[in-house]
């Protein structure tokens, strides 16, 4: 048993809020996270996943295919989009680091296991003093 | 004569974009830059002084005034806002990161200047891969 | 259940070394770093925590709210302090990384289920090739 | 129970290929990691290691002594070697992060554990976006 | 007057040698450098341009078109290549940083200024601890 | 002409005070960076030397010759020691990072000149939000 990791990047608006909620009850919670024009990220993203080594390549999974396949189900999705208005797997959802870890895993870990390997970790860098780490339930 | 920096940062939402362009023209210039829901990044800001050292104190100046400077003068304005809507010296100025840099720069010399420094660089960086310096015209 | 992480940093001084050995018997265990005149180090700081995400907020919990923990608890007791002498939870104990992470752990354990959350890591940076890892016993 | 973790280097030449295939079949399988003539990388290699806390010096076990065995016993082997042509422990198998890794393990494995700890993970960065991480089987 | 820079990556072989060196002169020059099997590096390039605002783009250039440029003319010829023997114009040259800087500023130069921008810096990092920078002569 | 650099570490303590100065005068100039029980930093130093490539060696100099001279000359003095009480080049002077950035090219400078290479700069990083460069006056 291995683990692999690849990791990706990309540039995302979001704000932090409830819609039954005033602006003053979002900036109580949420504080500067709130601003109703939005503010963003550069986003960091590490999956990482598991499996044996597969004796012909020596490879647990190609990276190539797996960076294809993060490419396809989440960037292209994410990369220069604004997280709550555009992003079909987060609507209704709190654009929360939380959140978006979670439903980055769960748009990659059906996939994962059609290549022989299976999900571990998705690790989201918000800010260099800020990560989530999601290793499924 | 001494330089010293300080490093700083702030997250904001930014879109590349002409009001006189269509949709298609934006984004055939600017790309995915241009998207009209906004993206956003982890903006990292070096600000570098120059001028002799102060043999009272063996400081060109006080990093913790530069930082406090800083904070006032840029980072109040632009953290968790959006640079096209909300930012004062922004106004009316295509959201790059060259125009930033220089309007950095205007925002902090004539005040460094008061402190008994000079400024020598803005840094701006906006991924990991572009970045600006301005050190004046 | 989820992770989230809030990185913190402190800058101190500190000496490897028992009162009960001679200079040169400290010299043999603890190398340079029981220079009898102190040296010193950045600190680079992790803190996980682990739990549910609250459906109401996104948030496993805010990590202002544990930032500031951190800051009461830890930073505030160690940045720009000498270790050996003056952190009281580190009186009578070798001024290891190992012994500190503990330490740490040991500080923010009890308010971080408070929070409704548990500690889950702490992670001690002592310089970049060197740290210690703490999970709980 | 505790972690301590030792980063260390080296620099190398590989080429991902199999000898009972083509070229063309390599470059199918390896894409450009396949180059007859070879490309390199700088590794960065981090060692986990576990244990008890030794009350008498504060240590798991000493970094140094952690840091000589790898160097005696991987470094040595490695820097500035051709890891398909020169590297004992890797005669015979393809040279990929993950078959790395797990040999490096092997190597540091029985070593460890005179020294009074047990090894607990190999991380071998190969790129900034891609790394293995071996836990034993 | 703006400087904006692009960073890319290459992975390649190399080794320092004169081919009129014995083995032993080579080794005395070069050190571990000089293996006959070849070692290699993650080269990170920063190149930096200058020149005057495009006051109907926000740019100096957009940093789309030199990462296209550094990608054909720099990184087709580099990336996961053997600098001595592949590198048409390394050819002759000993495979040093410094070389390696001054002929990728060369590469580059002619075709940046068609683009209105002037080359200023080629800043090539080999490992974390050595960098080469080319202001041109 | 070419510039290449070296990257170096030490760890030090340190403490910032005049002793002309009370505790308190001391408090408010130099803030908790006057702790008479001093702290400490990690410092990342950066040397810069500039000259003609030797076309013999493709070097600069040897940047093996220019990390000894560091060593020698800078780290066995200023590594695992206390910058006020021990550094006999830093004797008398406030011990900032502006002093001691000057004083490391003081270090440096004769003896680089008898490699064939001049000094350039010195980058003295005290963390990773503060350093200081000095070119010479």
């Amino acid at each position: 048993m291995i683990q692999i990791t690849r990791r990706e990047h990309f540039n995302a608006a979001h704000r932090l809020f409830r819609s039954d909620f005033s602006d003053e009850q979002n900036f109580e919670v949420f504080g500067k996270c709130s601003n109703p024009n939005w503010h963003g990220h550069n986003y960091e993203l590490f999956v990482t996943v598991k499996g044996e080594i597969n004796p012909e390549t020596g490879f647990l999974i190609n990276l190539k295919t797996l960076s294809n396949l993060i490419e396809r189900k989440v960037l292209d999705k994410l990369d220069h989009k604004n997280i709550n208005l555009e992003v079909d797997f987060m609507v209704g959802k709190l654009a929360s680091t939380e959140n978006l870890a979670v439903a980055i895993w769960e748009q990659l870990q059906p996939e994962v296991e059609t290549l022989g390997a299976q999900m571990h970790c998705v690790k989201l860098i918000e800010t260099e003093n800020n990560f989530a780490e999601y290793y499924g339930n």
